[in-house]
């Protein structure tokens, strides 16, 4: 082998040629709230309630705790940036970033988009609030930013894929991406300060999943720093930073070096103004991490298709994709609430037991439970070729149920709960929301339900304000 | 594939085995500077003053300015901790480690650990200086928290070896854990938190080659995020936040992550106390990436030694090693003042030109020097299996000139100035820490020399202080 070491090796100068990343970046500069679907305006404002009652339910997670004492040591001890759940508190974009962007993961209520396997509203609105608050956004300036978060985020976690996914924690990893997008189309960066940020935010992408194996507090680490990343990235290329190019197809980019196998590139910038992430995401219905919802949904129609009763199930067959496997084989113990939730076992367990798996029924007490853990010992995962071959694009379920009477049934779904073909109406997404906040113990909920009035009007605000509740 | 979901799986519960990285943190947890061979402690202050002679050199260049203006936008207005360069600017750790993090990377002067390929100083001073001034740490306890991230961070470069650095900038990934420990150490954390510091600084690490390509800032961003990330890792365990406990070799951690082969888990925790990673560590004499300093000096020794000046020269053939060919031949044009000192063909140019690769040999004016340009040009890196074979544990370097009269010779050089084999006196660390501080364009260089002195007598001193200049 043998390189030339001069100017000229045949590659465009500096690798500058225009890169998918870059059309991306220009399309979402020049986007205005004008622009948007006006059911794509609605879901970002649902999302919004729905997300913002994920961080109040989660704000007093030890993870969140330790954040926030962060925040107090290296932070300013007052700034234009509101911590949600935390009233006293106002802080810097980064911090307030940090903060929500953890907090609002912790109960694992919060969006998914299934073709990427991310989900995007716990890194992208902490970083939308903490930079519209610090710039002052107006609420359409605010839902445009959201939306192009959303693109980046969703359309890089398509583009990596499921050989990424199966090492990292998309969701930290492309986050970063989207939360650096936010803040870039927030803080008016010109074209290569946002192609900048973008780039700065890659080469920092980062979240294993190590933290499964002993039910450690590595997830809401992840969807805080790709926020905290994302300001950072946005802000010091305003300051004149300069980020990679081509962080997504470089030839020491994040393709190439975070995914074992060659993506396809137009995910990156297809359909730009047509197809729309955020009509893309589905809201979470059970509290249970979302590779275990086809499962659940299938598993409550059946027990109800057929009226079998918990105590009637000998055993369950769950069939599922790869990635399921890996990411809930990981945590099958359920040794801790939030583990519970990554443990196919006992998530079965639960929805058999209660006919649901909402936030309530993932209680200490429940890890106690005996018949829940005899329950949990009698599921078993197998990977299903069929359900394999279609995921992310479709999360397929399907589970066999034999009962102590030694009948065996199955049922498969194509559609769970939340889903874009099967999504929450206004009502479901309010109640959601409430059950939320009454689980984080908002004092006083009617204070609640008049920040999620305004939240569905937000086109009209001035700006975004009154997260916090006591 | 059948994957059972009940507690049983036959792994550890929640794979809590006690791994290597824990009884590094054991080690760690309970080292005191009485420990600490003399030759550990010179090295360690010797380090030091070359760290701050760096981060002044660096201080001016935009990506520093960047994070100056972040930390100004996002942190207090006012801390404990100084800002290395900027006279007036005091900030809390985890921004002062940011900032320094970033400036003493920038004039590529810092040291590095050959067998782990990382630089070590410019990951573990700006953390242990940060942490050190916000607890008040003595010089004693500073010293012992920079050798312990010494242990951390090249230990673990070792450990990920080859495979890893192919595709992710090491002085990134596994400077988070150096700085993770240094902060660890610093604020005494239980041997549990101390833990729980380096799996979520590991669970972060990040830091791509594709900078490189377009002579982007990402190479800055990376020292200071790790430094950053190990402030951060610390003080959150600190607060009860907890992080994987075998981020190294853990199932879905680092090594099986991050490095695409089986590494030698013994590189952890071999020969603790017995053998000193700030031992093995190299000075930086020229101003060039590390991996033109074997050719740069066979080539000096031999025009030297065959009386070769560079107008002679007709061709120049440098012998290497793969990661050096995978790193230079991304920065080949030398385009930036950065991007030259990573290009093999500029660089020796240079070393031919002017019979040095001084900080002041690469400036502005040196890229448009026509003299220069044209050796460029006729530079050729080639693959060289036997220096392959002993990389990184050997950094050897082998050059072949053909003069314009015909005559071809050859030299081979097995220590390069600055390795520990041939390491600088105190005369020429001191020299080229004043050589760096003029260039940094302090502005009472006799201040500079007085700090110099306060820490060659560090073990004496009650705190860490005094490292800013006008």
């Amino acid at each position: 082998m043998s390189v030339a070491t001069g100017p000229s090796n045949g590659e465009p100068v500096n690798g500058l040629h225009s890169s998918r990343t870059e059309r991306l970046v220009k399309w979402a500069h020049s986007l205005s709230c004008d622009d948007l679907p006006a059911d794509a305006v609605e879901r970002c404002k649902a999302f919004f309630i729905d997300w913002l009652a994920c961080a109040v339910a989660g704000r007093d997670h030890p993870s969140v705790k330790a954040m926030v004492e962060y925040t107090q040591a290296m932070g300013p001890s007052t700034g234009r940036c509101e911590v949600v759940g935390y009233p006293g508190l106002t802080t810097s974009a980064a911090f307030a970033a940090l903060v929500n962007g953890a907090s609002s993961h912790v109960v694992e209520q919060d969006d998914l988009h299934n073709s990427s396997m991310m989900h995007p509203a716990t890194v992208i609105y902490p970083t939308a609030v903490a930079v519209a608050q610090d710039v002052g956004a107006t609420g359409k300036e605010f839902i445009t930013a959201c939306v192009v978060g959303y693109e980046f985020a969703c359309r890089a976690g398509e583009f990596l894929g499921k050989a990424h996914y199966e090492n990292f924690h998309t969701t930290a990893t492309t986050g970063v991406l989207g939360a650096a997008a936010t803040a870039a189309y927030l803080l008016r960066l010109t074209p290569d300060q946002f192609l900048s940020s973008i780039g700065t935010a890659g080469t920092q992408a980062a979240g294993l999943w190590q933290f499964l194996l002993d039910a450690t507090h590595s997830k809401q680490v992840h969807t805080a720093q790709a926020c905290a990343g994302g300001v950072f990235s946005a802000y010091v290329s305003r300051s004149g930073l300069m980020g990679p190019h081509d962080i997504l197809q470089g030839r020491r980019g994040m393709a190439a070096t975070l995914a074992s196998v060659d993506p396809d590139p137009s995910f990156i910038d297809a359909q730009l103004g047509k197809k729309w992430s955020v009509l893309e995401s589905s809201f979470k219905w059970h509290a249970s991490c979302r590779h275990t919802h086809p499962s659940v949904d299938a598993l409550l129609a059946l027990m109800e298709e057929e009226k079998i009763a918990a105590g009637d199930i000998e055993s369950i067959t769950a069939h599922t994709y790869q990635a399921a496997i890996n990411v809930l084989s990981l945590s099958a113990a359920g040794e801790t609430v939030h583990q519970s939730k990554f443990s196919m076992g006992f998530v079965l367990a639960v929805a058999a037991k209660n006919g649901s798996a909402k936030i309530t029924d993932f209680t200490e007490q429940a890890l106690l439970d005996p018949e829940l853990r005899a329950l949990q010992k009698r599921v078993t995962m197998v990977f299903d070729p069929e359900i394999d071959a279609v995921f992310p694009a479709k999360w397929l379920g399907k589970v066999i149920v034999t009962t102590k009477q030694g009948r065996t049934v199955s049922k498969s779904v194509d559609v769970v709960k939340g889903d874009p073909g099967w999504t929450l109406t206004k009502d479901e997404i309010e109640a959601k929301a409430i059950s939320l906040a009454r689980y984080g113990h908002v004092r006083d909920l009617s204070l609640f339900e008049a920040t999620v009035r305004k939240i569905w009007r937000l086109e009209a605000e001035k700006k975004i304000e009154g997260l916090v509740f006591s």
